[in-house]
């Protein structure tokens, strides 16, 4: 299993693009703040009620163009209880539109404290009898600075039930230097964890040959994407930075393995806030979304063949 | 500010340890987890009731003799967002009681994503007029793996707001020398954070000397504690790995300053469980965790003299 299922929908697609679902309050058309905000205030539950409606037109307006969206907890979480609510409605809405729901948590903790995690995220919590579902993604983002204390819990749940991971390798912001550039030994620290992550994942392979341990590789350094892609054969990456923080098509190509697999490019504010640059005060911003997704798709087609 | 109001708290208890409100639901004596259930079903709805009633008399019995709690998200991530609703609950109560909240979250993200964490866990997010409290903790545990881009947007709500966090450097479990005991340069991977952490904190320090961002160091590993209470002098330290995890008050004394200052000791499960060992299903479960932290707090006083 492992990344299979994301793989066929890339494939059913044709695009390897996930659509990042991290919304700001300001990112909301006018329309659907101010219905939101006279039912509820300027509160944040009013808050996360335009953020439900804007996510719900998001996906309706996405499903068959993606292949996976990716909501961003520290969004919703900068909301409460009532922003996580809404992320977890998100995901099953999203789940219900065919979509591959990538929870970009970014979790990294140990032992038992990782086993909550992932029965949170991932799996189930047992109540009594009964086994039961929370936000149940089918992929979330790890931090393994702790190590595989850190990791394992979440793999155990990503064979039992099919599901995936990915763990930060080389992430796409400048600080990115400060640790995970030192030169640990014959590698950087960023090779370090990429060997870790195709070691903690070995044997979780599916028919594409990809573990269930991917990996965040971010499309602002191409020759660190080209090297991991040669180096870590079973992992499949997502990599973030596309755009806004200016990774181009022609860079996040390295990502690709000869057939055109084992990598997934997020874009987040250039299809939320499409809208933005039409002049139309938001009214659009289905339309906006669904057109800058194409032409991601589009773009990235002249680079990459999925086969 | 920074760990001043917390270093005050711990002198006036006379007692450097924080209790950590990691709760699931079989932590919960029987007679609590029966009532919620009665009231929820086996729900995630009954077991959030049930460790919000759990927490509330854990706080109740350990307000006057703790200066702190430590909720631990994962806990209430495993029950979707009715455990998100009782860890903000759960926070705002200890925080009525006088305590000083640390949200163990470890949080490690960027930019934009960093200022949403920190708006939901130490700041306030604005929504349209409103600038609106979510979480409201005093302190948070971060990662910063991805470097200083993931540790600023929350330093600088700590400078605003008089609040703090705590940036992995060693952990405590086994794993932590995966990546963490690399070996890079002249020092080891955890040193580098430690530097780092050190460097990112610069001109932020209290009274005592201690800057905002203080630094996460496993008591499993007294050398390294000896060894970074030595070079980080603004540092405040979180030691996690007290008790079960095998560390001793022998051990967590290396992480304190001459003055006794500096750092604060977790304890969870020893706590929070202390009831199992009594015999008395549970009933006591207040009395036994009181008497838990009385015994940390008197085994701590014996290598420890706070000034």
């Amino acid at each position: 299993m492992s990344f299979d299922i994301l793989q066929d929908l890339i494939k059913d697609k044709k695009n390897p693009t996930v659509a990042g679902l991290d919304p700001r309050i300001e990112y909301v058309p006018a329309h659907i703040q101010k219905e939101s905000f006279s039912s509820h205030g300027e509160t944040l539950a009013g808050a996360a009620d335009a953020i439900w409606k804007f996510n719900k037109g998001l996906i309706d307006a996405l499903y068959d163009v993606v292949p996976a969206v990716k909501p961003q907890a520290a969004y919703y979480e900068n909301m409460g209880w009532r922003g996580m609510e809404v992320m977890e409605r998100t995901m099953q809405y999203a789940k219900e539109k065919g979509l591959y729901v990538i929870a970009d948590i970014k979790r990294g903790d140990i032992g038992s404290t990782a086993t909550a995690y992932a029965e949170g995220w991932l799996g189930t919590t047992k109540v009594g009898q009964n086994e039961c579902t929370a936000f149940d993604a089918d992929c979330v983002t790890l931090n393994g600075y702790m190590g595989s204390d850190a990791i394992n819990p979440f793999l155990d749940v990503c064979v039992a039930k099919g599901k995936s991971a990915f763990v930060l390798a080389k992430t796409s912001n400048p600080s990115s230097v400060e640790l995970q550039d030192m030169v640990a030994g014959d590698r950087v620290v960023y090779t370090v964890m990429g060997d870790l992550i195709e070691r903690w994942g070995r044997d979780t392979a599916g028919k594409y040959g990809y573990q269930a341990l991917g990996a965040v590789v971010g499309a602002t350094h191409p020759s660190v994407l080209k090297e991991l892609r040669r180096r870590l054969e079973h992992t499949f990456f997502l990599v973030p930075g596309y755009g806004a923080q200016g990774g181009t098509a022609e860079d996040v190509q390295h990502a690709f393995d000869q057939f055109g697999r084992g990598a997934i490019i997020n874009a987040s504010r250039s299809i939320m806030c499409a809208w933005k640059k039409t002049g139309r005060d938001g009214l659009d911003y289905q339309e906006a979304a669904r057109a800058a997704a194409e032409q991601m798709r589009d773009e990235l087609k002249q680079y990459i063949t999925i086969l």
